[in-house]
């Protein structure tokens, strides 16, 4: 029997606790050992003394229990009692991204030097197996590129918007009144900070090296219209915020931006609050995993199954899931690649576009705003052509990088 | 250092050798230790001496070698070998996916008892991670439903069908041209013996009991016309040859059988020689994995994972990938379970569907035939009625349940 606690009781901590008691036999059964929820870390103890507590040394103190779940959520008070947890020789698993995407090299290299795991399948995509497949099972690949859709709020928001014509307003309101963004402050989903920390957390993972949040551009889905939708759609696309990471020719570039995906990708498939992830391996070719990127049981089930893997595989887990410190680097981690880009500029005639952007198409053109695909143009380019569209009176309010397959 | 054996050197035993020459320092890194090819089985020795033999004998009698991966195909040789593999302790892994529908129960009591691993991640869909991800990051959950394209061949015949209206003829020698279905008898593909071999060794999984292949409904894609395809595409569907296995109230069901799946479906969108596949917990909901469903590197790179795993977790992984042996079912393990059902019958007026499918929609009718999309019918109303076809002088020429998301 594995004695674990579980740090704090909301919805991830009660959903674990709720999926470890539902399933308590099979679970056990494939884990090999029965797995007993011994204590809660709660701020107020208002029922249940044996099992709840709001003192975390009442777990420090207790050599019973060998295992953590953290489910507080931020850094504050989840890192300093995660680092205790692993510094007294036992595992913590979590589903907290932040965490993860912060202090993630750091934790790691404690967990192996006391011969414990830190693991954290569900702070990426819920529910959805990706860590851990990616990491050992395609463990005989070099993984060249990761990239997907990780934040279920604006993915819905995105579905609303192109299904309904919606605006980002209204869509944002519909996402908050169904709590999938945030009322007070929804920014963490809609300008990208979630997906960049997911993104650091798979790229961290596939280069091998901590990737730093701050070195990761970053643009959510504000400002994206109707109009924008529509003209992807006459180009045989969907528009979704992807979070990708890819070995080029000059090192890793990563990034996170809402992107034209072409109807054929599995991506453009993925809608409504679900995550969708790609990786290309150097022997397997492209593997997707798809699922509910978020979600109380779904991502319990993630928990649970870290637990058994951190039991299983102890601190040999990190042989395949790990990687280095690496300091922040003084630029961002972008790729001068050239790419296809879809441009909106306001305030300037469409025929100017082709030879301020090169060759290209006219999307959409109606009087007030237009949309031009600007073929094969490199970022540096294209933010001379924008400088020049301001010069001339002109004003570029979108631009949206072809997700090549 | 690990030393293994590979068995067969065809297309997946020199893959295997490939992958773990070209990526050797990170598999190394990732499973803690080196994997070594000691040895390769083949039916004739024509170079290296050290390396090739021919004598299983040599392998069994090598202390050093402590684990095989057997890539010969078929069951004749390798069931044997296998056999004696695990009977004197070494771990196996395999892609053969007709050695592990046949005798998978016996090969996992046979490892577990001998201490040893018996693993087969490429047995089913390649090199796409989909056993261990379902068994292992899914072990919260109670597994309700697994389904997919599991055959890469039929589902590039299909998309050719559908894509090019090209008939079923055409696309089976474009696809023998391509070497993915067989040139002499391409029946195993295209009738669906491929695709229930693979259900079998899933379902087995899911439901922890040996699922005989014999007590599969199999149905291959052969008898589809360009015209259910373009009926289907009226319908908002593609026609995929499905794999599935269900809980259902009263008990088990597993079938191959081509299908109408909805284009929301991500199923719709796997294309060419592509594989999917979902997989429905009760914590999650549906995951969905995809990828490459064959291909030498893709295939290789799944079985150097099982011996990673396998040296990771010895017997401790039957905990999770395994299934009890189970006798034959003296009946098909069919649903009765109603549903939408596309038909389509020759040399009867369209008029008569409704009376004799009851309510439902015309789909299609080019006077020669006729299609018509029967909503909540039984299987047995559905027999009755092409029985009552029959008598009237027409014939039943294709039958599609609709998959329900």
């Amino acid at each position: 029997m594995i004695n674990i606690a579980i740090l704090g009781f909301g919805t991830v901590g009660s959903g674990v606790y709720a999926v470890l008691q539902k399933n308590a036999g099979l679970i056990a059964r494939r884990a090999g050992q029965e797995i007993r929820v011994k204590r809660v870390l709660v701020l107020e103890v208002t029922e249940n003394p044996e099992l709840f507590t709001s003192s975390i040394d009442d777990i420090l103190n207790d050599p019973e229990i060998t295992m953590a779940a953290e489910a507080i959520g931020g850094v504050k008070a989840a890192y300093p009692y995660v680092k205790a947890l692993l510094a007294s020789g036992r595992s913590v698993v979590t589903s907290n991204k932040e965490l993860v995407a912060t202090h993630g090299a750091e934790l790691l290299a404690l967990a192996k030097e006391k011969g414990v795991a830190f693991l954290f399948e569900a702070s990426v995509g819920g529910g959805m197996p990706l860590i851990t497949p990616m990491c050992q099972s395609l463990l005989a690949n070099q993984v060249e590129e990761v990239y997907g859709i990780v934040n279920g709020t604006t993915n819905y928001m995105l579905t609303r918007m192109s299904r309904e014509n919606m605006d980002f307003a209204a869509a944002l309101r519909e996402a908050q009144q169904l709590g999938y963004a945030e009322t007070k402050d929804p920014s963490d989903d809609v300008d990208g900070p979630d997906a960049c920390r997911k993104i650091a957390i798979l790229a961290s993972l596939a280069f091998g090296k901590q990737v730093h949040t701050q070195n990761i551009p970053t643009r959510g889905i504000r400002g994206l219209e109707p109009f924008d939708l529509r003209a992807a759609a006459r180009l045989g696309c969907a528009v979704k915020l992807i979070a990708w990471a890819r070995q080029t020719e000059t090192g890793p570039a990563v990034g996170v931006e809402p992107m034209l995906v072409p109807l054929e990708n599995q991506l453009a498939g993925v809608e409504d609050v679900f995550n969708g992830v790609l990786v290309r391996g150097d022997m397997v070719g492209n593997v997707f995993f798809y699922g509910r990127g978020a979600g109380k049981l779904p991502t319990a089930s993630a928990i649970a199954a870290d637990l058994v893997l951190a039991a299983q595989q102890g601190a040999a887990v990190h042989n395949s899931i790990f990687w280095e410190p690496s300091p922040a680097l003084p630029a961002p981690l972008t790729s001068g690649e050239p790419a296809t880009y879809y441009v909106r500029v306001k305030g300037l005639a469409a025929s100017m576009l082709p030879g301020l952007y090169g060759p290209g198409e006219l999307v959409a053109d109606d009087g007030g705003q237009a949309a031009y695909l600007a073929e094969n143009i490199t970022p540096k380019k294209l933010y001379e052509a924008a400088r020049q569209v301001k010069a001339l009176g002109g004003s570029v309010q979108m631009e949206l990088r072809r997700l090549e397959q």
